[in-house]
């Protein structure tokens, strides 16, 4: 049917509107499509309303009229399908069907071509995700997948620079380190442009704790590789980029709503965005144990074997450091607790937690091993000789200078909640357990990440504790969320004294 | 947030509109609830719009704000979940990520009360779709599955009565063996109330078959029993009763679009409808081969198994009739063109298709047997003989006067499409293939099965042709449709001639 198209201020952008009395039939879960001379674009759902429209009229958001090249008052063309007849679709139903059978590179480009262009709907995106769980990606395929969604927008051309990175697998609340393994890096001289995600579970990405130090985290391309050249690192929010489309619109609109994140998926995820990027040297932090994406040792060693080959196809030469996620890294969860804990320990380093200078230097160590900065076995040394003789500090101002921050900035500038509760020691004894879900859940409830004051700071770790003793405080930036996340520690248990009783019935 | 309702005449009916000025924040695949007093209910979608509801303003469909039990003007609460935190959705993810683990009776309760109330969403419920494929099944569960869904709506209390009935798994065209077999069984002293589906992919279901014979086919639970009381037999449109609503919920919104059918989910619908019905005595029609659900005669005895299996749990006694389902049942296909086939053979069997004639007397006689009206081995000629007597035509009339319809309408009363298309052979020889995909495909561009009097009738099934007769008609209501379904015949091979060039590079 034709429309002429009327401009509507309405969320979300991918909605048309059209008038009840008009006798196009809606049914439910339809493939809707709207074509302006070439080009053609998916609604994701069409809305009947009386009184609203005209008859003739169709109602578009402006991002919806500017991607057809429209003006008001331009005639298009709505066509409905009560179901799919993409190509990529059906090469979705073929594999699932058909156990033996894998995908192509030409195959693969075209299911991620249409999950860009959203002629794959969510639904039909979550049938190639949920099938992964169960069939056996070869790595030629994840290899394909990777270069699809890297293709699938921007990519950096650093020329002759050859550029350095570290990415986690995440899982581990408080996990700032690499707030300090970037100046360590560039401060040897290295380019470490680090992109960040803010975060999506956790109570706070590096994006956001970057942003609690006062700091621009949205940057383009081209102020990426300026501030690179200029101070060797930064640490940017990877959304701000037009880098992997495909994937963000696959983790927002399938992996997180369904809470899903099978193997080919995460690692093409990881991958897209480092060749996207540019990147040739990966470090990679694979936490295991409780909470976090890998459940043990053995699994742990595997996914970084298929990482090493990945690279190797990929163009990468990536290291894993498989690192011990089960409970939180150095004291404290939560933009605002962490900015101050990486800063102090960059200023100070000799006072920092064991956990957070351990895991940051021998990360740090092992990108300054495959550089050539150190030999084998000397990684870590070199790292921690850059953090004590307070270059790594030195580079962390610039970088602060470089994204509008203030190189002068001390940890006590840097605001956390008002409202405070403490949690006490219930008995004497060592601590042998932090739920590492529980806190997190807490700090969320007092409203991390998107408040950044809140969060939780530990006293003590795992550590021995008397009766009534600190062993953290929960910050909060009002009285009602502080409620909310107290309420979480009564209903579990948010970490283990010895010999105490987890549950009386 | 708490929003005063304002009712807006919309579709589909389960969105929600606010104001563009209003902060709330809206995620892609976000989970919305409407709170109204004790109520509780579900939003597929919250779309802020500029000018039009007020800042504390909802708008809400009338039959949304009825389900609430609330009135315009009331005060409801919007909650907005960026994912969902529903137990049975943690259920189907754990059941995907363990091998080993099965549902049990209470949790599969859970997740289909959940999907009938909409707590879990189409994108949600497609996981528990699609793990089904890679996922097996015990008997057990598909027993649970069936008895959850059946529960789901209401069900048929028939008191002493026992109740027949016939079912088909589909994918052949022409089927209209149920306009012969429920007269046959009802003539027979056997009460037979056959519900039905309208097409879903095929150019006529039973139902749309039945209408095209000027019947009512939308009747409730007690006109049902009514009627059946009456007659003994009739053929009504299963949608019209408030039977299994999960069911139609998971076809419409999850297996509809994606086109996928896993087996626990196919024998669960079929039965769960069976169960909500009241039938005991069940004969089940297993079309096999190109285009049917079931691929050979191996998997069609599998399933066969499986049903029969099911029922003895169930309290249904099953039997399976495995057909040859690759090429179509008659000589025509489209609602008006069947029914004019049926009623002809009804009135003089002995002109009728070989193929129906012989399905439906088969699939009858079954039914006969199991009854114990016909010894074993005798049960088709039994119904042959109702057949051949106009036993069989007389019931029939019976039922079209209890549907409303007129009992002396004749075959050449039913109007079929007005532009007809004539399919000439290509060249002598015999018809040894008939593709049913290409076939339907044809009839729906025709029209069929929303317009009735589209469709195909064949001249020659699998007979010897001479190059230049007709094979086909194709009838359509208008010469556009007719150009359409002429197109799908140009574009591929509806039918081989022994001999014939399918493809010439």
């Amino acid at each position: 049917m034709q429309f002429k198209i009327r401009e509507i201020s309405m969320e979300p952008k991918d909605i048309a509107i059209i008038s009840r009395i008009n006798n196009e039939h809606i049914v439910p879960q339809a493939r809707f499509r709207l074509f302006f001379g070439q080009k053609e674009i998916q609604v994701s759902q069409v809305l009947k309303v009386e009184n609203w429209v005209k008859e003739d009229e169709i109602g578009l958001s402006h991002s919806l009229i500017k991607n057809l090249g429209a003006n008001e008052g331009d005639e298009v063309v709505l066509q409905t399908q009560s179901r799919s007849t993409s190509t990529s679709y059906s090469l979705i139903k073929q594999r699932i069907h058909q156990p033996g059978k894998t995908f192509n590179n030409a195959e693969i480009d075209q299911i991620i071509g249409d999950i860009t262009t959203g002629a794959l709907s969510p639904l039909e995106t979550s049938v190639f995700i949920t099938s992964q769980i169960f069939q056996d990606w070869t790595i030629s395929e994840i290899e394909y997948l990777t270069k699809a969604i890297a293709g699938s927008g921007q990519m950096l051309d650093w020329k002759d620079m050859i550029i350095f990175d570290k990415h986690s697998l995440g899982g581990v609340p408080g996990n700032k380190v690499s707030l300090l393994i970037v100046p360590i890096i560039a401060a040897a001289g290295l380019t470490i442009p680090k992109t960040s995600s803010r975060a999506i579970t956790s109570p706070s990405g590096t994006a956001d704790t970057m942003e609690a130090l006062g700091c621009e985290i949205e940057f383009s391309i081209d102020e990426i590789v300026e501030i690179a050249k200029r101070t060797n690192g930064l640490i940017a929010w990877t959304g701000g980029l037009n880098i992997v489309p495909a994937d963000e619109k696959i983790i927002r609109d399938v992996q997180f709503p369904l809470g899903i994140d099978p193997e080919p998926m995460m690692i093409a995820s990881v991958l897209s965005k480092k060749v996207a990027m540019g990147v040739q040297f990966l470090v990679l932090d694979i936490p295991t144990g409780g909470g976090t994406k890998v459940e043990n040792l053995e699994v742990g060693k595997r996914i970084a074997h298929r990482f090493a080959e990945l690279g190797l196809r990929l163009g990468i030469r990536i290291e894993s450091g498989i690192t011990y996620g089960s409970s939180p890294v150095g004291h404290s969860i939560g933009p605002a607790l962490e900015a101050r804990e990486a800063l102090a320990a960059l200023i100070n380093p000799q006072h920092a937690s064991d956990s957070l200078i351990g895991k940051s230097t021998s990360l740090a160590g092992i990108l300054l091993e495959m550089s050539g900065k150190a030999i084998q076995g000397r990684g870590q040394d070199l790292a921690l000789e850059i953090l004590n003789s307070g270059k790594a500090y030195g580079k962390f101002q610039e970088i602060l200078e470089a994204q509008s921050g203030d190189p002068m900035i001390q940890p006590e500038d840097i605001e956390v909640g008002e409202c405070v509760y403490e949690y006490l020691a219930p008995q004497s004894g060592w601590i042998v357990e932090i739920n590492n879900k529980i806190i997190s859940r807490a700090a969320r409830a007092a409203g991390a990440p998107m408040d950044k004051r809140a969060g939780v700071h530990f006293l003590k770790k795992k550590d021995s504790v008397k009766r009534g003793e600190v062993i953290f405080q929960l910050y909060a930036p009002n009285e009602k969320k502080l409620l909310a996340a107290e309420a979480e520690l009564v209903k579990n248990v948010p970490l283990v004294i010895e010999g105490m009783l987890l549950a009386r019935e």
